[in-house]
C-alpha cells in the first residue's frame, strides 16, 4: 500500500525541516523528525484539502498545535504546492512558501516564522507556539463547522460541516487550557474533531517521566473521547487506519496517541531532550540523513518525484474534492440563493444590510442601569439581524447578561449545534481561545465573564491581537462596584494590563448610548478583537442634549462636557463609571465658577490614533491641570495627566462590602473628585509645578494591608 | 455512632451561613447549606487540629477553594472556637470570629470577607474564591508537607508532615488550573492530599449536564488518584468512613466524591442554580428551617451544646495532639537541636546567618553574561545557605538557569520528597500556585519561566500579591532578546500588566551585579512577592567604578551616570537590558558635550515609595527633557517622562528573526538611543512643548500589521 515515493516525501519533509534548523541555526528539529510521516499520512490520504485552493471553505482544517515544530508545517506547505492567496482568499500564482522562504527559516521578513503565525503564508490556519492554544482554538473551529453544518446544510447538500485535526506534544497536553478544551470537545461531542498526539516520552527538562506520568488516554476517555493507539509513527499503515476509524467514529472528538522518537534516526541525539530546541549539528545531521538513506550533502534536497507524489495523491484528490463541492454548491446557491448569500456575506466579513436597526438609543434616566445591561439589550438587538454573531460566558451567561433570549436564539447543545448560546462552562480560557476558533471560520463570536477573570484568558486574548481577529471579549463586574464579593473578585490592575495588548481594543463605555456606540463600533471591526468593558451597578443614562452626543466613543475620546467663557481651567478625564462622577464634579465646580471640561476616554487605543489636532482640541497640551478618575490601577493615565496632573485610582486591592460603601471609603464620589480638582487646580495656580511628581494613593495601600 | 449533638452541629452551621447571607442580602448559601455535615465530618472526627492553637505548625490544613462557600468556613471558625493570633502566630485569648463578625458578613471591615481572605482570621489558611486556585494551592501545601517530613523527621519523630483538606465544587474542577495541579498531585502521589468534591450538578447557568458531563472520577484515576465516592452528602458516617480510607492510602491522593443537594432542605431552590449566589430570601429560609426542625424565629442560634459538642470533640482531640506534638517536639529539639533551630528559624521568616555571604561579586565586562545566568549563579550562591529555598520551572530549568547545582540539592521526586528542584512540568498556571502553597507553608519558593507565558500564570501570581506572600516568580527571556522564536515568545505587554499588580515588586536588574542586589532584596522580603525579569541574550557587566554602585537597585531606582559641569540637560530612563544602551548613548552625548543622565529604574514599585526628596533628586522635576527605553509597551512610562519627554518602547508585537536583526529593525541600539535623545532635546531647546503630547511608535506597528 505505501511505497517508495511515500518514503521519499516523508523524508524530503523530515530533512526539509532538520535542513531550515541547521541553516537558520536555531530552531526544534525533534519533532519535525518524528513527525514527518503522521503529517504526511495525514495530507496525502485523508484531509480534504486542495493546495491549489488553500482557502476553499470546505477544506479540513490541520492546526500545529505543537507550533515548535514550524519546520514540518513549512516543509509541507512547501513540498504540496500550497499556493498563495490574496487577502479576500484569492489563490495567486504563486506558492505559498518557495524554496528560498524556507532558506530563511527564522530570518527577519521570513513568512517562515519561528512558530507559525497566521497570514504570513496560506495553509496556517492558526498561530500557535504557546503550548495548549492550538488545541483549544481547534475546539472553537470544529465548533464552528458543526454550527455552520447545522445552519447552511439543507437535504442533499452537506458542504458546510468540516474536519478539523490538531497535532500536538506532551507539553500541550500538560496545559491547562488543554484540558479544558477537550473536557468541552468531549461534553459537546465534536465528532469532527481530531487530536493527533505525539507521545515521544521527552521534554526539556528530561525524559516525561520527571513530571508527567498520567494516563493520558483514560484522561480523554473520561472526558468522553475515543482513543486510537498507533504504536509507532513510522507507520503509515496503522496512522491511515487510525485515521479511517476517526472519520467513522462522528459521535465523539477523537485522540490518536502516536508513540513516536524524537529525532528518529539521529543517532546521538533520537530520545533525548537536546533533540527538542537546538540544531543537531552539521555532523548529527548528516549521520541521521546516513540512517534513512538520504543524500549528505544536498541540503534543501526537493525531489521532483515528492512533489509529483504528492500531486498525485493530496493534489488530486483535492482537486477534484474541491470541484465537486464547488459545482454542489453553485447548485445550491440556485436552489437556496438566499442561504448562499448569507454565506458569501459572513465569508467577506461583512454584515447584514440593516444589522444596526434595531439599535436601541436610552432616554436621559438618572438612576440607569447597568452597562452590563444595556449591553445585554443592545447584543440582542444586534444578534437578531446578525445571524453568524454568538458565543456565551464562562457559566456566567445570567451575571454578563450574554444570553441571547430572542426567539430561536437557542441552546448550542451536544444535540443541536445551531443554536447561538454556548454553555462554555468555568472554562475561561478555553473559551477565549475557542472564540479565536470560532473567528478564524468566519462567524463573530464573543465570550463573557467578569473583568478579574480575564487573567484566566490572556494568553487566547493575547492570540486575538497577534492574530487581528475581530474576537469580542466581554467582560463585566469591571472594578469595585463588584461590590461584597471582595478584593478576588474586584479587578483593579486589569485595564491596564488589557490597555498593554499591543493591537487589542479595551472599551469602557460611560453609559447606556456609549455601550450601543461601543457595540456598533466593534460589530465593524475586521482586523482587531474588542474587550469590551461593563458594570456590574447601575450608572446614570446622560442627557445627550445637554452634553455631548455618544457617537464621540468612535474617536476613542471626546469633550464630553464644558464649560463657558473661555478654554478650560481644569481638565477631569474618566471612563466608564467614572465618567458620571466627573460630570457631578463638572457641575459642581461650574457652580462655583470653576471652567472645567469633562473628556469621556472610553478606548484609549481609538484615541491615540485620533489626527494631533483632534487630540490636541480634547487635551490642550498648554492646560496641565488634570484629573484622571479610574476605579482602577493608576498606571498608564500619566499619559494623559503628565507629571503634573493627578490621578484618582487604585493602586491597592479593594475589600469586601457594599459598593456605596467602598466608593465612601476609596474616595470614588463626585464631592471626591471635585475636591481633588480643585486641589489641582490650586497647586498650577501656585507653583505651576508639583514636586516630587505624582502619588497614587500609597497611603490607602498601606492602609489596606496594614 | 452520630447523634442528636452532631445534628445540631450541622444544622447550627448550616443555618449560621444562611442567616449571614440573609443578613447581609448578599452571598451564597447553596454550598453552606449542602457542605455543612461534611465540613462538620472532617474537622469534628478527623482533622488534626487544635482551635487553641490556629498557627501550630504540626496541623492539618483545610482549604476552602469554594470561596464563595465562605460563610460555611466562618460559622465553623465561630462555633468551634478557633481562637485569634497574633502576627507571629500566637493565640490571643479572643475569638478569631465572633458572632459579631458573623452579623457583619460582607461588610466593610469585617474579617468575613465575602470570600475567604487569608490573614483576615486564623483558621483561613489561603485565600480562595478564584476558582481552582484553592485546589492548586493545597498541592504546594501538600507537597512543602512531605518536604518539611523529609527534611525534619528522624526516627521516632515523624512531627513535620501533615495532611491537606481541600473542598471544591464543579467549578474549580471545570478550571484548567485544577487539571495541572491534580495530574502534578498525581505524578508526586501526594498521599497526604485529600480533595472533596461537592458534587450538586449545579451550576450558575443551570445544571452542569449544559457544559460538564465528563466522568470525574475516571479523569482522576487517570491522574493517578485513588476516588472514593459518598453517596449523601448528610451521611456522616459514609464521610467518615471515606476520609478514614484517605488517611489509609498514602501512596496516592485522594479525591472524595460527595454527592449534595445545593441548598439542602429549602423546598423551592434546592437544587436549582437559584441557590448559589443569592440569598434564599427569608421565606424560603423559614421554610429551610421548618425542613431540618430548625427554630425558625432566631437568627445566628447558636445552642451551647453544639459549642460543647465541638469542644469535646474536635476541641479536646485537636488538644491532646497537639500537646502530644508539643511535648515530642521538646524532646526533638534536645536530640536534635540543630535541626530545631533550623525550624525555628524557618517558621519565624528569617533566613540563615551568613546567608548572603557567597553572593558573587561580577567584574566589569564588556561583553558579560545574561542575567538568567548571572541570576542562575546568584540563586545556587544564595540557596546552598537557605535550605529551605527551593523551587524549578515549568520544564524550562534549562532555559531559566533556575536549576540548584550544588551537591545534595537533588530533585524533588515521588520517591524523594526532600529534593531542592521541583519539575512542575509545562503547567505554568499549577506551578505559580503552588508556589503559593509552599510560602504559606514557611517555605521561601520560587517557579520559573519564560516572561511570555506569565500570562498563564497570573491568577496565581495575584494571589501572591493578595496574601502578601513572599512569593518569587523568576520570568526569563523578557524582551526581543528572545529573537528567533518570535512574537508569540516575546513578551511586550506583560512588562507593564506585572506592574499593575498591587504590591508585587517587579524587579528587572541591568546587569550581573544588579541581578545579585535584586536577589538579595528579594530575598529578605517578608511580605511582598516578587518577579524577577531576566534576559536570554548577554549584557555587560558595568564598570561600577566608573558607574553608580548596584546597591542602588534596592531603592528601585537610581543614578547611575551623571554628567560634570551641571545639572543634566536629558534624562535616560531605562531598565534591564535597555540601560546598557542608555549608558552607550550617554557617553556619545558626553562626547558631544551633552549634560545626559542615565537612571536605572530595575523597580518602579521601590522607588515610588521612596522619599519626595530622593525621588526628586533623581528625577529633578524642572528637567523635562525625558527620555524612557524599554522594549516593552510604553504604557505606564508615562509617570516618568510625562507629557514632554518620549518612550522608546514597543506598542506593537515583535517579529521573528536573530535578535541582532530585531535591534536594528526596532530601534534598540545605542545609536537609536542617542539620536532620540538629540531630539528630545531639541524640541525642549526649543518650543518647550511637544504638541500633540507623546506618541509611542503607532508607525511600527502598523507597519508589522500590514
Amino acid at each position: 500500500m505505501y511505497e517508495n515515493a511515500d518514503r521519499l516525501c516523508v523524508n524530503t519533509l523530515r530533512f526539509l525541516a532538520a535542513d531550515m534548523v541547521e541553516a537558520a541555526q536555531s530552531g526544534h528539529p525533534g519533532t519535525p523528525m518524528a513527525m514527518a510521516p503522521v503529517v504526511y499520512a495525514l495530507w496525502q490520504r485523508v484531509l480534504r484539502y486542495d493546495p491549489a485552493a488553500p482557502s476553499w471553505p470546505g477544506r479540513d482544517r490541520f492546526v500545529l498545535s505543537a507550533g515548535h515544530a514550524s519546520a514540518l508545517l513549512y516543509a509541507l506547505l512547501h513540498l504540496s504546492g500550497v499556493a498563495a492567496a490574496d487577502a479576500a482568499g484569492r489563490p495567486e500564482d504563486r506558492p505559498a512558501l518557495a524554496l528560498e522562504d524556507l532558506r530563511r527559516f527564522r530570518q527577519v521578513g521570513s513568512p517562515c516564522a519561528g512558530h507559525p503565525e497566521y497570514e504570513l503564508a496560506a495553509g496556517i490556519e492558526t498561530t500557535t507556539g504557546p503550548l495548549g492554544q492550538g488545541l483549544a482554538t481547534s475546539v472553537g473551529m470544529a465548533l464552528a463547522a458543526r454550527w455552520k453544518a447545522r445552519r447552511f446544510d439543507r437535504p442533499g447538500f452537506d458542504l458546510f460541516g468540516h474536519d478539523v485535526y490538531a497535532l500536538c506534544g506532551d507539553g500541550c497536553l500538560m496545559e491547562g487550557v488543554s484540558a479544558e478544551a477537550a473536557s468541552l470537545a468531549g461534553h459537546l461531542r465534536l465528532g469532527n474533531l481530531c487530536w493527533i498526539y505525539d507521545s515521544n516520552r521527552i521534554t526539556i527538562e528530561g525524559p516525561t517521566s520527571l513530571a508527567f506520568s498520567e494516563d493520558v488516554a483514560a484522561r480523554f476517555r473520561a472526558y468522553g473521547w475515543f482513543v486510537e493507539e498507533v504504536e509507532d509513527a513510522e507507520d503509515l499503515v496503522a496512522l491511515e487506519s487510525a485515521f479511517a476509524s476517526f472519520q467513522e467514529s462522528r459521535e465523539r472528538p477523537t485522540l490518536i496517541r502516536v508513540q513516536s522518537h524524537i529525532a528518529y534516526g539521529a543517532p546521538h541525539k533520537q530520545d533525548t531532550a537536546a533533540a527538542h530546541g537546538e540544531p543537531l549539528g552539521a555532523e548529527e545531521l548528516r549521520l541521521a540523513k546516513r540512517f534513512h538513506g538520504w543524500p549528505e550533502e544536498a541540503p534543501f534536497r526537493v525531489p521532483e518525484e515528492a512533489r509529483a507524489h504528492l500531486g498525485a495523491g493530496l493534489g488530486a484528490r483535492g482537486r477534484a474534492l474541491r470541484e465537486t463541492w464547488e459545482a454542489d454548491f453553485a447548485e445550491y446557491r440556485r436552489q437556496f440563493p438566499d442561504l448562499a448569500g448569507e454565506w458569501d456575506r459572513m465569508g467577506s466579513g461583512g454584515l447584514p444590510e440593516g444589522w444596526d436597526a434595531d439599535l436601541p438609543r436610552f432616554p436621559p434616566d438618572a438612576k440607569g442601569l447597568a452597562t452590563r445591561e444595556s449591553s445585554g439589550q443592545v447584543l440582542n438587538a444586534v444578534a437578531r439581524r446578525v445571524p453568524w454573531l454568538l458565543g456565551g460566558a464562562a457559566d456566567l451567561a445570567p451575571s454578563t447578561k450574554t444570553r441571547l433570549t430572542f426567539e430561536g436564539a437557542g441552546d448550542l447543545t451536544p444535540e443541536d449545534a445551531g443554536g447561538r448560546n454556548v454553555h462554555f462552562g468555568v472554562r475561561e480560557h478555553a473559551m477565549a481561545a475557542a472564540v479565536n476558533g470560532l473567528c478564524l471560520e468566519g462567524l463573530r463570536a464573543y465570550g463573557a465573564g467578569f473583568l478579574v477573570f480575564s487573567d484566566y484568558a490572556r494568553p487566547a486574548i493575547r492570540l486575538s491581537a497577534l492574530m487581528a481577529l475581530p474576537a469580542i471579549h466581554v467582560f463585566t463586574h469591571d472594578s469595585l462596584g463588584v461590590g461584597e464579593d471582595g478584593p478576588t473578585h474586584q479587578p483593579v490592575e486589569h485595564l491596564a494590563s488589557l490597555r498593554a495588548v499591543p493591537g487589542l481594543l479595551v472599551v469602557r463605555p460611560a453609559d447606556a448610548n456609549e455601550v450601543a456606540e461601543a457595540w456598533r463600533m466593534i460589530l465593524e471591526l475586521r482586523r482587531e478583537p474588542a474587550a469590551l468593558i461593563l458594570t456590574r451597578q447601575p450608572l446614570p443614562t446622560l442627557d445627550r442634549n445637554r452634553y455631548a452626543p455618544a457617537a464621540g466613543l468612535r474617536r476613542g475620546g471626546y469633550v464630553l462636557a464644558d464649560a463657558p467663557g473661555g478654554p478650560p481651567e481644569v481638565i477631569l478625564l474618566a471612563t466608564g463609571s467614572e465618567v458620571g462622577l466627573c460630570v457631578a464634579a463638572h457641575e459642581t465646580l461650574l457652580a462655583e465658577g470653576v471652567r472645567s471640561r469633562v473628556v469621556s476616554l472610553p478606548c484609549w487605543e481609538l484615541f491615540d490614533r485620533q489626527p494631533d489636532a483632534y487630540r490636541e482640541a480634547v487635551l490642550p497640551h498648554q492646560i496641565r491641570a488634570r484629573l484622571a478618575v479610574e476605579m482602577g490601577s493608576p498606571l498608564g493615565w500619566a499619559q494623559y495627566v503628565g507629571l503634573d496632573g493627578r490621578v484618582l485610582g487604585m493602586d491597592h486591592f479593594g475589600a469586601s462590602g457594599p459598593f456605596q460603601d467602598l466608593r465612601e471609603r476609596f474616595g470614588f464620589t463626585g464631592e471626591a473628585v471635585a475636591a481633588a480638582a480643585r486641589e489641582v487646580l490650586a497647586q498650577h495656580r501656585g507653583t505651576g509645578l508639583v514636586p516630587g511628581g505624582p502619588r497614587h494613593g500609597r497611603v490607602a495601600a498601606e492602609e489596606e494591608h496594614a
